[in-house]
This record gives structure tokens, sequence and C-alpha cells, in this order.
């Protein structure tokens, strides 16, 4: 029993909602029949039929009878018969997925074309050698899209038959090499016992089925695989009636963007060829003109491009991307969607409408993506013309990086050590390469595609990479990176531009992120919708300053341990960890006071009015000293030496002193050892020099007249006593600072031990606000060492899906966020006004905004350049969640 | 306005039921007076007193004048009176708090001696000496405790008496020499500007304020600390009639245990002293007599005797521990408690006392207190009488442990990495030492007491420890451990029994654990009532014996790494681990395979009937190669001999080759790192090797005609994927393996990372059982890494009381518990019938085990030594929550 489903809607029957079904080429063209636009008569097969066909790998019964049908409609409204031998109707088949896959897919032109067709569409445009062109070129496709020839046997006649004439190229092809082309085209269906279909029907069949096939095409799959796009949805095929932009003078073919895709500024910006078909803008054989001289050439079908451009703008309320072409002075509209757009363009296109009423500030906000702000954020490369390109490759992970040429993992670990900036070049990279990758600004490789390991990692650690760079030689043994016109090595200085693909010699010029306008009223829009706060992550007075600047309403995480790493510091620090008595710690400390004294009072300037969340002290008390390695080595080198003289034997002593602490601080597991608030517990000193320092700076910055909001952040509490305690102590040192002067200030916790989430309702007793690490968080919820897992086998997770995304750049919502979630309600249930916020990471991360929404934090605090994306999620976060009616 | 509150209780109107507010002893007494039997009138007054008492360091409003009157009851039932000349009452005040903290509070006997009563005592017990040195004792207890003097100044002026008179001790003072030193105690009070209290009521007052004040002496609240008793609830003081065991032959006193506290036996156990009175039992100097004796002295009172102690069991069903005086031919009874008893006679009573249907077996189970078992479980020192005793110190942490000396933490480290049993020597323990604790059998400290650094961590780490032996001399530095006799040296043999205190030099022999055959009908009891299964973690076939033959049903967790780990292994798995390709490893695998399999074959057999968990690989591949310092310190050893000759050359060459794969495969955080289903993941070839082993073992013992269940358990599962895939190759790997064959099997996984708790519903999905792994989800849970954390933070933290328990011996069920929670509750969400189980190390802790039950585990596997305590904690699991109405 055959199932009566509707598998083919000729344009005037669809819409554009009708998208999932028809895809996005026919939703587009119905829309344009339904707006009174000319639209060649044609008809769209559904996706549906492409999703069973890839089911059954056949045609779902009916579908062909429905194109016939279809088909016959379509003769009768262009006058024109399919087959016929004296005014024959060809049709273009082409796809259309619901997402717009550019240039993946197939798309076959002239179906309908034989032996006694070709003759007659010869003599419709006058152009003999377009229709034999066209008619081979539907040879060569059939027979390798259909009949399984290899492609090479048809290319090898192509230039067998070049070779014989002294051909340089194929537009030097002449009607009658054709013709002979044609001929031995032929010979090619025949030598493998196969026969071109002549039959117009059997062609539509076989265009139809082409189409459909390449849905699963491997350059397809990977361009879905990169862009999140599903396997499942399929594409629709839209058969429409050829229209002839070659039939003469009064004919044309172009494609037009409503508004300046690149600037976003409101004109016309459109490119045509009179006398040609799409194929020939393609090519570039031929220079396209600019739109204006269509009005002066065929002013009529120009003055109906214009009217309708306006109607669909109208409609649409969008900058709009459209394909027209004119036979004989008529326009034909044959394609619209959604234009594709700069990240600069879509601000100003999304500010312009709301300007001309066209659209709401919220819809505005709702047009911006994230995470093509980036774009605008970050230094971008400045081209002076004097650079000299090494390479081209692929654009695998966008941004610019500058460093030197380094060939192998364990060296980059060395020389980063010293402080080197490198770039990671390798043949191709593998697991072994990421730790060597993570010391690196950035990567090249000479193999490996899009989804290749160098490329997904450099993507998971959000650096630039150029990979697939095939035009080098890498070899990794000697040494030696070789380009077309340079031998490099290791050491010399090359940059590499993630987002085109480009190799450079040398240092080339970055240039700061401009200004804009535009991003700063959508800015200011967003800021009326959205409830979440956006702070920074901030260890610098400087990177403060930034962040203020971009918009940041506090620092959401200063860490204080930076400061512990100047080079006047570092060697008090180590005397203070080498103390063997609590006074001698204390003495140390007194000299770290007024350092970190000062840092605080440009932090609470610089922040003036707005709350500084400071983190005291955190990182494993090892992280100061030297690495053991290095300092056996230094000890075993000075043991060998044959004299040791005073000073050598001294040194000798204290590097081994130096050893012994650095072994008993050792530890298997640092990540879950004496760190956090377990260092300030157990050396109660520490924390209480660092919150002297806060509060006297505080008291300083008071005095200057400022407003300011210091609050005190206690890390890795993962039990209510351990704040508690703390919380307590440190009270008693504020008191003492403070006087008889009184500074609002909240002491709270980072949320960052799975434990904390659990018991949140009993450390929210001692907690004014809590604040998610989600980057320990998720090591210790997924059991994942960062430095270690993102090489040894998140990347290997990501490649294989056993993972969908690195949860270390986007919230884990099922584990992470469960947690957090948990976390939230509990210390909510305590504590109603509890302040709760996020600082790891993926706090400037979209889909991590609108999850922090979703579970009612209070802000994000992300880094400094990040802020304008937070602050369009957080807007954006508002209306998804008011949309989905959930508040 | 006074609260009209109730603060004294004559005995005759309390009852056992209120012990929380008369305390243990007052509770007795009014129950035995309830009973009808005899015992000297007299009152308590309650622990609700004490607390008031405590809060506003002054006797409660009214306490007083209640006590007052219920003298005056006490009198006419006496028949004398407090402060008469001639027939005067005295009395003793008694502490008693609700639990028994026997010897740690004061006790004050004779309150009512003046210079007058004095005379009259003397001519009533016809015995002058006794009553001067009873009124001695008064006053100088009353001097130290309540009017401060110090006691150095009533002991000198005892010794310098002493020296006057060449008396060697105290036995040997005369009536004269007591009324001497009543004159010079006389003259201490007036230096001192103070007076004995001649006034009876103002001695009561003293001597009640003197006993609620010893609530808070420093020994008691060590007690209560070590023994986890609330320091909130206050004693009860009991006001006494005196009692003269000394008027005579009629006269006697005595303690008696209605069954023999050592062995259970159903006999009367009791020593007494005729005319005399219980501190004459506590000096020692006169020798108790057998109980058999009193029957031929004082027959009338033994008959007594004997028939109140049949009461008092009939009446309390258990063996009771009794106090009694015999004045002039009557029986007084002045305390009566449940008795303290051996593990052994624990259980011996509680068997006897079912078949003499006193109790029932759910109540004999009750009665057994699991953590006793361990001393009957573990082996124990087998003393010979040849023992050479080197000395006495402080029992911290039971158990007896056999060691050569180390004298420092970071030699204990060295010495233990080749395979040495140690024993740590320290004047005392510090954090630092803590890594060395870990690496010792046991440990001896010079300095310290029961809640000392050494002795916390002992117990948290649950060895043998020995401290405060302050009869030796450690000298570190030197490495010199001086007893009496001897001079000891690193690596000289000790045997440390942490039960007594003792060390033994040299070896001393240990002996396994006796069967019990009252054990044994203990546990087939809990057989009857528990619902939590109980299985082992074992991973040899000799552990999985010894497990089967203490009552596992079936191992929990046999850990297959400890395969890898032979002699005959080692290398092979190095091997493996070098391999660059899947085929090399497989090479190797393939070698492995047999291995294993035996291993497996020999599990199955010992596990007849049961099913046997065994956990895929699971530590990081690191574990299994060299350490990188001795192999960098071998290097550069080899680097620096002055001739390299082939050998040595080929040597250096594959050093430094093991180096790069060292430094390759090193990680920051291991514990966090590339292992478990990780490495499974991506080296199936691993996993499938295993897979192959164990399924070939089952087919061979099936054909054995013998029944098995393997349960094959991936380790680290945080993402169900992980799971899915695993299992997904498996199963293939198991069809190929057992071919036409079907035997059942199950696959499943730990639950050791937060995350899995959270998605666990998903998991569920592919899991036919879960086993929580609660070591790695309590170090991530909390973050602590337990090689770290135990030394360097968990003993502070347990110092100060900012956790209560080392979550690495009983789970947190804050944390840890609550994650565990969900993780049930979301897998049985998915899968009703899904089998959990833990199989962390806290699986034999009573506690947890009661948390598992609670939480509806279907079982818990600890080590074999601890089958029989989990079986027991599962049956009162059963019972307690039965009890409280749960299930």
């Amino acid at each position: 029993m055959p199932e009566n489903v509707k598998f083919v809607y000729m344009f005037e029957e669809g819409n554009q909602k009708m998208v999932d079904l028809l895809g996005g080429k026919g939703a587009g063209l119905s829309e344009m029949m339904n707006l009174g636009l000319t639209v060649p008569p044609g008809f769209t097969i559904t996706t549906d039929a492409c999703r069973r066909y890839m089911k059954q790998n056949a045609f779902p019964d009916g579908m062909l009878d429905q194109a016939i049908k279809a088909l016959k409609k379509v003769e009768s409204k262009s006058g024109r018969k399919f087959g016929d031998v004296t005014n024959p109707l060809l049709v273009s088949v082409r796809s259309g997925a619901p997402i717009s896959m550019p240039g993946m897919m197939d798309t076959i032109l002239n179906v309908g074309l034989n032996d006694s067709t070709v003759q007659a569409i010869s003599k419709m445009t006058g152009n003999t050698r377009f229709a034999l062109d066209s008619y081979r070129r539907l040879m060569q496709m059939f027979g390798t899209v259909v009949l399984g020839i290899h492609h090479e046997d048809f290319e090898e006649a192509l230039s067998s038959l070049k070779k014989k004439y002294s051909l340089k190229s194929d537009v030097d092809l002449t009607e009658a090499h054709l013709r002979e082309l044609i001929s031995s085209y032929s010979g090619i269906y025949t030598k493998h016992g196969k026969e071109f279909p002549q039959d117009p029907n059997k062609q539509l069949e076989i265009a139809i089925e082409a189409v459909f096939k390449s849905w699963n095409s491997d350059r397809a799959k990977a361009y879905r695989e990169i862009n999140g796009i599903s396997d499942e949805m399929g594409t629709a095929v839209n058969v429409v009636a050829m229209i002839f932009g070659n039939m003469g003078n009064d004919s044309a073919t172009g494609v037009a963007f409503t508004r300046d895709p690149n600037t976003g500024e409101k004109k016309l910006f459109a490119e045509y060829l009179t006398n040609a078909q799409g194929e020939d803008v393609v090519s570039g054989s031929r220079t396209p003109r600019s739109i204006d001289q269509l009005e002066k050439e065929i002013p009529g079908a120009y003055a109906d491009l214009v009217k309708f451009i306006g109607i669909l703008e109208d409609h649409y309320r969008d900058m709009l991307d459209i394909e027209f072409t004119i036979e004989q002075g008529k326009l034909y509209m044959l394609q619209v969607r959604v234009g594709k757009r700069s990240a600069r363009a879509a601000l100003k296109i999304a500010v312009d409408l709301v300007k001309e009423k066209m659209i709401d500030e919220k819809t505005a906000i709702m047009r911006i993506r994230p995470e093509t702000l980036d774009s605008i954020l970050h230094p971008q490369i400045k081209l002076k013309g004097s650079e000299v390109e090494l390479a081209k490759g692929l654009a695998a992970s966008p941004g610019a990086a500058i460093g030197t040429i380094v060939f192998s993992s364990s060296r980059a670990v060395e020389l980063a050590k010293e402080g080197k900036k490198l770039i990671l070049v390798r043949p191709e990279t593998t697991a072994d390469d990421v730790r060597g990758m993570s010391m690196s600004q950035g990567f090249l490789t000479q193999k490996g595609g899009m989804t290749s390991h160098a490329a997904v990692v450099a993507r998971a650690m959000g650096k630039p990479a150029v990979v697939g760079a095939e035009e080098i030689t890498v070899d990794s043994k000697t040494g030696i990176l070789k380009t077309r016109s340079f031998t490099l090595k290791e050491g010399d200085t090359i940059s590499i531009d993630g987002t085109s693909g480009t190799v450079y010699k040398g240092s080339i010029q970055l240039e700061n992120a401009k200004a804009s306008e535009d991003l700063d009223t959508i800015l200011t829009w967003c800021n009326r919708y959205r409830k979440l706060g956006v702070r920074a992550n901030a260890n610098t007075p400087e990177e403060a300053k930034l962040a203020r600047e971009n918009g940041a309403e506090g620092i959401g995480l200063a860490r204080t341990e930076r400061m512990f790493l100047g080079n006047d510091r570092i060697p008090i620090v180590r005397s203070m960890i080498l103390s063997t008595t609590t006074e001698e710690r204390r003495k140390y400390l007194d000299k770290l006071l007024p350092m970190q004294l000062a840092d605080f009072v440009e932090f609470f300037r610089v922040m003036e009015g707005y709350p500084v969340t400071i983190r005291l002290l955190d990182p494993p008390l090892h992280e100061f000293l030297p690495d053991k390695e290095s300092l056996i080595n230094e000890i075993n080198a000075l043991q060998n030496t044959r004299s040791l003289l005073g000073g050598k034997k001294d040194k000798l002593e204290e590097l081994r002193k130096l050893l012994v602490t650095v072994k008993n601080l050792e530890e298997f597991n640092p990540m879950l050892g004496f760190r956090g608030c377990r260092i300030g517990l157990l050396y109660p000193e520490i924390y209480e020099m660092q919150v002297k320092a806060i509060m006297s700076a505080a008291k300083q910055v008071e005095s200057e007249g400022r407003e300011l909001l210091p609050e005190i952040m206690i890390p890795l509490v993962g039990h209510p006593n351990e704040l508690k305690i703390i919380k307590e102590r440190l009270i008693k040192t504020i008191h003492e600072t403070l006087g008889p002067k009184t500074i609002d200030y909240k002491i709270g916790t980072m949320i960052e031990v799975p434990r904390a989430c659990l018991v949140a309702d009993k450390i929210a007793e001692y907690a004014d606000f809590f604040s998610f690490g989600t980057n320990d968080l998720t090591q210790m919820t997924y059991g994942y060492s960062r430095d270690d897992a993102e090489g040894k086998f998140i990347s290997r997770y990501l490649e294989e899906k056993i993972i969908e995304q690195d949860p270390f750049n986007t919230i884990d919502r099922d584990g992470v966020g469960e947690l957090m979630r948990i976390g939230v309600e509990r210390g909510r249930k305590t504590r109603k006004d509890l302040e709760i916020g996020i600082c790891g990471e993926q706090g400037g991360d979209p889909e991590t905004i609108y999850f922090c929404h979703e579970i009612g934090l209070d802000y994000v605090s992300s880094s400094p350049f990040r802020i304008p994306v937070a602050i369009l999620c957080a807007a954006r976060a508002s209306m998804m969640y008011q949309e989905a009616g959930k508040q």
C-alpha cells in the first residue's frame, strides 16, 4: 500500500515557513512567488523525500510520479516542452537544505539537453558553443555521478584534445572542438558498456538522485561536522525552468546583496554579466559589471530589480542575498536568502534596521551572533603590503600569532620555560604534541584538514592554527622547514594568520580592535534587557582598566598569586616558603604587604564604584619554587666539577637545601593537594597579610573620596568549617586594620569543589557570596586534570564524539551544570539574597552564559576582551528564556 | 523568680531509664532500690544541675536546699546524723555521668569528718588509723581542689614527715604520725589564710562542686575526645551514706562481674577484702581474696550477693559489673553497670544469653560492637616469655608491627621503595613525617600523648603505634635509639604492640586469629536479618580463599592491574607500553593473556557459585615504569663514567629512550589523568585481551561443572558514551571468545567520578551493575588527593576538628554520601533492578555500612579480614533502621 505522502510542491504551494520541508532555496522561491515577484516556474521535492531516499537507498514510492506531474505544469507555465526539439524546456536541478551549505552540494544545469534539444537551444540562444559546452558538461556529470565512470576518463579526453590542438584553456575550445569532445565522451560511455540517457525524464531522475547523494558527499559531511549541522536533515531538490541570461544583450545574470555585506552600508551591492549564464560569473572568464551599468543597459529589468529588492527587504526585514537572471528583458528571481555579512556589517545593519523601524531592539540583538564579535574585539593582522608570504594553508583556528619556530613538543616545553613565544611546526600533530601545543602561541602543520588533530586541538585551546599547508615541507628530525622560496630553522620568527590561513616570514604587525559605534549602540540596548551582571577576570590594574572600558561592572576574579610572581617579589616569596617558624614567615610576609597594598590601591581606583572580588592565595606553594628536575641536574653538574671551591660549595649546599624543601612540598596530585584555603587555614598569617593589604588599600582609596566594594574570596572551600574559621580570623584582622572606620566589604567563597555544591546550604551560612570556579569544578567533577587531559584524551574524545564539547570551553550542563544548579538552589535556601557568579573561563562562552541565566546567577565574569560578548549573550539569554516562557 | 526545677532525686525516686538525668551510677542505684536490693540511703543531684553549674559557674538556685532536705531523709533512713559527734553520718560524694568514664572524675569519701566526728568514727570502726587517714586525705583534697593550695604543699608535708621518721611508704604511717600530719596540714591552711571547713554541710557543698568541676578536668576532656563523648553532657553527683566495710571481720568490700569478663564463662567473677574499704583494694596493699572464701567467712552476705546478682542479671539481661560493701554482716550494693568485656567474652555472653532465653538473637547481635571484632580477626602478638622488652609507651593505635628502625621520613620513603618493612622512630612526628609514616608498618615516638600527631595519624591510617615512650631517647640526627639497656640504630629490627603499648627487641611472633564458634553462631544469626550482601575486595586467589572462609558471598573488586606486577610480567607490560603500534602492543598483550587467564581460572574456582567482579585495567601506565628521578640519576651516573664501552653505551641509549616515554606519560595530576576507561577507550586492545582472558577462564571453569558469574567492571566512567562504546566492543570480544557457548555475565561500571553520580540515569542504560568506588569518589568530591592530603592536612584538619572524620575511613555522608544517594536514585530510575554495591575501602567501616543499607545498596565489599565485621554491621543496620521505623 503506497502512502499518500506529498513529496512535491509547486512554488506557488509553498512559503518561507516551510523551510524545514522545502529547504532554504525552495521556501524562498515560493515566498517570492507569493509576494508577486517574477520567479521561473518550478517545484520543490521535499527534504522528507531525501530522508526516505537515504534510508532505503531508493526514491520513495510516488515521488517520481508527482515530479513528472509537476513538470507538466511547469511546461504549461513556461510555454516550452521538456524534450521538445523546437522549443525545449530545460530545467536546473538544484539542492537546497534547510540550513545553507553554500557550494557543498551538487547543482545540475540544463537537464533536458540531448542530441536533438542541443540544436534547438543553440538556435534559441544563438550561442552554439554554449549549447555544446552545456551538453558535454551534462554528459560528464552523468557519467561520473550516476554511472560510476572515473572522473579521470573524461578529464583525459579533454586534456588530450587540448594537447592535440595546443589549446591552453577550456575557454579556447571552439564549437568544432566541443563536437569532437562530445563524440569522444560518447566513446567513453560505450567503452564502459553504458549510454548517455537521451530521455529527458531519465535525465531528470538521475539528476534528482545525484543531488540527494551529494548530501552525503565527504565535503558536505565535513562541512556539517564543523558547523554543527545534523546529518539527519537532508536536502530538498528544486527543479526550475532554465532561464537564459545568454539570449542576447537584453539578457543578463547577476547576484546582489541588498546592503554592503562588508560594511553594512545601505546601498545595493550587486554584479552582473550581460548575455551570460551564472557559470560565467563563477568561472571568472569575464569581469562582472557594476550594477549601475544595468540601469543604462536594460532599464526595465533594473527598475524591477530595485522594486523587487524593496519588496523583499520590507518583507524579510533583513539584508538579503539574491540571484537573478534577465531573459530577453524580463527579470527573474532565482534565489533569495538572508545574506551573510561581516561582524562589522552585522552590527551596522542591525542598528540601521532599528533606526528604519524595520525591527525592534530585541530583534537587533538576536541578529548578532556572539561568536562573530571575536574578530572585532581581538587584535587583527594589519597588512602593510611589504609582508613576505611563506605559504597558504587551511584557516583552521582564527586569530594571529607570532613566534619562533620549534619542531618538537619536548623542545617547545623547554623553550617556553625560558619565556620564548613559539610557533610549533609539525608535519602533523598527534596526542604526543599536545603538551608542546599548550606551550606555543600557535601551530602550523604540513598535513591534515579542518578536522585534523591540530585543528581540533587549536580550536579547543582557542589558539590560532594554519593546517594542511601542503606546499611546505617539515623535517622535524633535521629541524628544517622548507617553503617554495625559503629554508627556515628553529629560532626563526614566523607569523601565522589562522583567520586567512596565511603564513608570513618574520614578525607582522597587529592592530588593536577598533571601537565601533554600532557595537556601543547594541551593547547599550543589551544593558536594557539583560538580567545577568557582567564582570571581568583581571589580575592586574591594566587588565581591570581594559575591562572597565569594555563595559565590565566590576572584577569577578583578581588572582592575588599573580602578584607574588614579580621579579622583585619571588625571592621574598621563596624565603617565606623556606621559613621554618611562623615568626620567620611573618617577617617575609611583612615585606610583601606594601607591594600587595599598592596593587590593590590601583585596582580599587580603576574600579571606582564597582565591586572588586579578590581571591586570596590559591596555588600550591611549590609553584613558587624551581622545578625539581632542573635542580637535580644543577646539583649533579656541580658535584661533577673537579674543584669545589668555597663559593661553589656554598651554592651546592644551598641547592641541596632547596631540593629538600621542593621534595617535601612535592605532591602526587597538586590539583587535589595542599592549596587554597587549606594553606590559608594552616598558615593563617598568609591570608591575614593579604586581607590587611586589601583593607589598608580600601581605607586609603576611600579617603580619596572614592566609592568601592572589596569582596574577599576564599578559594577551594569544601567544608563549611573551613570558611567559618577563616572568616572569623579575617574579620578580626579587618577590625584591627580598619580601627574605628567602617568600610563595606563582603566575604565569600569560590564554589569549585564538588562537595561545596552539595553542602552549599551549610556553606551559605558563612558566605556573603558564591563564585563558581568552573575550571576546577570541571576538573573534579569529570575527574579530568586539564593540563593532562586536554592533550592526552580530550581531543581524541572530541574527535570520536565520546563527548560533545570540551567541558573547559562550554559548561557541561549534565554534570558540572547539575552541580551548579544544586549549589544555587541549596545556597539560596539558606540565604535568599546570596550573590552568585561564575569566574571560570567558561564565563565568557555564549552557551555557558545562557546556562548561567537559566539557573539564576547574578553575574558572569569573563576575560576583559570578552566583556562585550558576555553583555550581548546576557541580553540574548533574557530574550531566549522569555521566548521559551521561562522567566 | 527562682524556677521550680527538681535537681535532687532520692534513690527511691529514680530508675534506670533516667540515666541521662541521673547518670549511670545514680540510675543504677535507684533501679536496685526498686528491685528490692539493699542499697545505702542516698540521693542524686542531676546532670541538669551540673550543666547549669558549668554555664553560670555557680550552683543553680534551689539545688543546695534540695540537697540538704534530701540529706535529712538519708539521716532518718540510716539512723545516723550528719555531723553528730557520737553516731555521725558520713557520705561519699560520687560522680556518675550518663556514659561511663571510669576513673576520670573525682569521688570524695567520708565527707562529714571533722575534728569531732573523726573520734566517733574511730570508735565506731574500732580503727583509729583509718579514721585519721581518711581525715587527712579529706583535708588534702579540700585544700587543693577548693582552696587552690598547691598539691605540692601537702605532698611536702607528708614526705618530710616520712623522712623525719624514716618511713618507706604511706602504709607505715602510725596513728601518731597521722595526728602530726593532720596538724601540719592545718598549718598549711593557716599559712594560706584559710581554714579547713569543720562544718559538714560546707564540706558537702565543696565536695559537690569538686565533682562538677572534675567534669572539665584535662584528663576527663581528653577521655571524652578519644571516646567521642559530648562535652555538653555533664555529670550527676551521688551523695551516698558511707557504709563501712572496715567495721570488723563481719565487714568487707568487693567488686564482682556476674560472668567472666575475659572468657565470658558463666560464673561469678569477684574479689573482696575483709575488714576493708574500697581504697584498700585499689592501693594494692592487701591481696584481695577469691569470692569462694566469702561463703565461709560471711555466709549470709554471700547468699544475699548470689541472690542479688541473680535478680540483677534477670532484670538487666546482661553481664554486670557491681560494687558491694558488707557492714557488720549486711550486704549493701554500691554500684551496678553493664560490665565491660573482651571481644571474645562479648560473643560468648551474647550467645549464652540467647541459649538461656534471656535475650533474642537480634539483641545479641546489637550487643556486639563491630570495632571490637578487629582484635579477634587480626593477627595477635603471641608472647613466649623470651621476648626482650625495650620500653613501654602509650598504646595509641592497636595492632602489632615488626620492622627495621628508620629515623626520618625521607629515608623511610627510600627504604620502602626497596621493599623494606619499617618502623618509623621519631622524638615526635609532625606533618612533615606523614609521607614516611605512610611508608612504614608502625610508629614509635618518645614524646606525645593519645592525641598527639603520631597517635591521630596512626589511628587514621589504621597502623599500630606506641607513642610517648618517655624512657627512650631518640636522636634522629645521629640515628640512635637509646633504651634503658640497649642502643639501636637504623636497620635494627624491633616490634611494637600498639594494643599494649609495649616495644620489643627483634622480631616477635604473631599468631593468626583463632576461629570462634560463638562468632560463627552470631554471624549465622546475622545472615538471617541482614539485607545487605557482603563481598570481598581480593586481588589474588589466596585472598579470595580467605574471604570465602570468612563468609564473603563473592568478590566485589578484583583489581587486574595487580596481576600486571609480577616479576615475570612487568617486563612484558613495559614492552607493551613502549610499543609504538597497535600490532606491537598486541604482541605483548598476547603474552600476558595466558597469565591473566590462569589467574582468573583460580578466582572462579575459589569463588564457585558466587559472583566475581573483575575490574579492568585502571592505573595510569606510568605506574608500571621506573621512577623518573632515579632514571635521571642513573643516566647522569653513566654519562660521567670515563670510558663508555659498547655495553654501557647501549644501556645509556636504552635508558634515554625509556626516559622519553616516562616523560611523555608524566602527568601533573595522574589521579585525574590518562587512566581507567580512558586508556581502555583509546587502546581497545588492552581491555579486549583482559576480557578474552576472563571469558576463556569462565569457559574452562564452567566446563569443570562449576557455577560462576563473571562481572566485568569498567573503571572511571564519567560519561555514558564511554561505557556504551566499551561495552559494544567487549560484547563483540565475548562473542568471539565464547563461540556458540553461552555463559551468564554482567558488564557494569565503577561509580567513582562525581559526574557519574549526576548522570547515573544515563549510565544505567548501559550498565548491569554499579559499584561505588568511594576512594576516588572521595578524592574528587572533596578535592583531596589521598596520597598528599593524608599527610599534608587531613591529620591537621582532624586535630583542629575542621572535619569530624577522615572521609577515607568513613563515608562523608553530607558530600560523598549525597552523591551516592543521587547516583542510586537516578540509576534505579532507569533500571529498577540495577545491582549496586560499594568497593571503596570505607566498605568495611561500620558507619559506612549503616549508610549503605540506608541508601539501599545491594552489597558492600570489604577486605577479606573484615568480612565478619561487615556481616555483623549489615545485620545491625537492618535492625537499626527497623527500629527507626525506616524499612
